[in-house]
């Protein structure tokens, strides 16, 4: 029986993407919708749950992907409120990576490190990596701060993760480099940069400068990097003593993630891998 | 070379359910397009007939799907339109699954028994599945009676049947209990309930009393189910002295003739596997 | 790894000709997308680039194809403009069927012969195909004329030629069949009829006492034929003193070189497979 596997998004083109990692992953075959629209994820989803009965079922999977991560996580509810007693299949979701990016980025982190009470910030931590990213590093028992350039945008976020992921994060501006200063001076260990592409965040003076800054870890793949001094190719690399992991060293773990969650899926039929249990994948990966 | 099944629907999407089917029937490529237009069809029916010659045409083929019946059988003409001389592939139709669900309905009322000269009734038959399991009750010699709620509806959909397909069967309205008693009472022997799902048509103190009534079969598979007093899962289950066919007994055996129906495209390149076509299957394949 | 074909075309629907002969071509996964905006290119190479590394890479490929080529040929561009350092893969362009068509069609004429000096006409060479075939004749050492029933047109097309693609053809009117005349009494020895299919452009009487005329080949596989006397199956079938190449035998090479270039696109990651590449693949071939 082959390993099918149902990818559905919003935007307009189903992502190529996503369609060669999970060939990549073992699928068999990728059934790929773009421009999914909410009223049309139940009529698909039946197609899933009632073709293939018993230990057949575990052979199909959905994976909900897409740039717009907001609309991917509607999709995602109607999805799981469809599924009813054993008709279900198990899904993935990694709507722009975030899932994947973030379980792969606090793993570079975590591996063979004791988090517990070091102090986290998370550069720019309003998107959904950033997000993801804090919410794992709280569970990793760091105490977390979450920046944005506006305040009030990253106490509305935080406000929002305690509500409906019940974590505690908090909100930092994050301006010019006296507020980048100001923060780290605080006692920060870890910084995870979250920016976008292209965007510099952090000047090397400020992170070299910083005492208790023990370890960096920056997605941006796009020059400039969020980290001044940093390499996307830096994979644990010290650098005036800090340990440094960029963009492509982080990517390239991702990539692994994404590969295991995919395998994961066809193991049973009741799988939800989000968040937590992608980053659960990985750290047993890395072991 | 890979047997590849072409899917055409009018729906926006094309239906996972058969693809999937396909998939587990053996087909090695399903390339599958919703939103299908009728001036569509020629191009890409060139498509299947200009790539392949001799002995390989038999290994491309086309599935006609979606859930609109009368919109494929538009396309399902316009493709046949499209063959000439030797280029041409062989075909499926079974829209909204309504050629293998009437195929598996019939066949489980009529396996291993004699219905020439049986009674039989259709009921809330107007719709795809009723039309063809009528048609299929009066080549196997029943009488049919196919009813509706509207009168008109009935005679109008019995006019066509005669016309189109040349078979002749008998419109009844019924809406009430007692209009059901009054039709039992002709001596049906047999009922092919087709409602929609959810919609119960037939109360246990009706069947249960209908002295000539031997056979009950339901494809509603949502409860209320069409037949009071029926499980789902009845399969030849004699209650109250009639034989039951649930909706998941019929429903395992649509499976089976669907792909066993897809398995046999693949043997020749000029078959059109319409609703006669695809029940021979289903009787061959019980025996 | 599997060997991926990404299919990008602006026609609504992708085409199946394209995607079948790429399955029989070896392929293991057409991913196929209509509709392709060019403002989507971007994100859908990413996936292509992105996703495998280093001898991964060459796995990967991409088709350009749909009934319009002008706009298939600004796809392209915006693909290869995507690329960048060693983040490339293969790419093969054949909209319409136009490189692999001109590329047979020209073999036909070239195989086992020497056209240096030789004068060719392109007759109704102003569409794809045309351009292509005399570009290629030219390459051979031929002088090409190319005729169109409007000379602007002709005179248009050929500057375009020698602007873009730095070859020189001549521009010639035909309407009639004093214009025929008049045009081969210039010593034509080859002539590529690459007309409308149904349209016929060449009589017979014309054609056979041509003195200077040695071959004719002739594109158009829907009576009435472009040349008159002509059989779509001739494969250099003598007649009248000529060699002959009707649409078939063409055809049927057409249909070698394009899965002959499919197969070369998962040699290495770097390959542009247009006109003169599948052209070269073609000679080749036939060797």
């Amino acid at each position: 029986m082959k390993k099918i596997l149902i990818h559905l998004e919003s935007d307009s083109k189903a992502s190529i993407f996503d369609q060669i990692t999970a060939y990549d992953a073992g699928a068999d075959q990728v059934l790929a919708y773009g421009g999914v629209q909410l009223e049309e994820v139940a009529n698909l989803v039946y197609g899933a749950i009632f073709t293939r009965g018993g230990e057949g079922l575990r052979n199909t999977a959905v994976f909900i992907g897409g740039t717009q991560v907001p609309a991917a996580e509607k999709l995602m509810r109607k999805l799981l409120d469809t599924f009813f007693a054993d008709f279900r299949v198990s899904v993935m979701f990694d709507a722009n990576g975030c899932n994947t990016t973030a379980a792969a980025l606090v793993n570079k982190i975590a591996q063979g490190r004791e988090l517990k009470a070091k102090k986290a910030l998370v550069l720019a931590g309003t998107g959904p990596v950033g997000i993801r990213a804090a919410t794992l590093l709280v569970q990793e028992g760091c105490e977390v701060f979450l920046s944005s350039r506006q305040l009030a945008r990253a106490q509305e976020v935080c406000k929002h993760m305690e509500e409906n992921i019940g974590v505690k994060v908090k909100p930092v501006e994050v301006v010019n480099p006296e507020d980048v200063d100001k923060t780290l001076a605080q006692g920060i260990n870890i910084i995870a940069s979250c920016g976008a592409p292209g965007v510099r965040l952090l000047e090397q003076a400020a992170w070299a400068s910083a005492r208790s800054l023990e370890i960096i870890a920056d997605i941006n793949a796009v020059e400039p990097l969020g980290v001044e001094g940093m390499k996307v190719t830096d994979n644990g690399k010290e650098r005036e003593g800090k340990i440094l992991y960029g963009a492509i060293a982080i990517g390239n773990l991702k990539m692994k993630v994404h590969r295991a969650a995919v395998q994961a899926l066809f193991e049973r039929n009741d799988q939800v891998l989000d968040f937590a249990s992608i980053y659960a994948l990985a750290k047993k990966m890395e072991a």
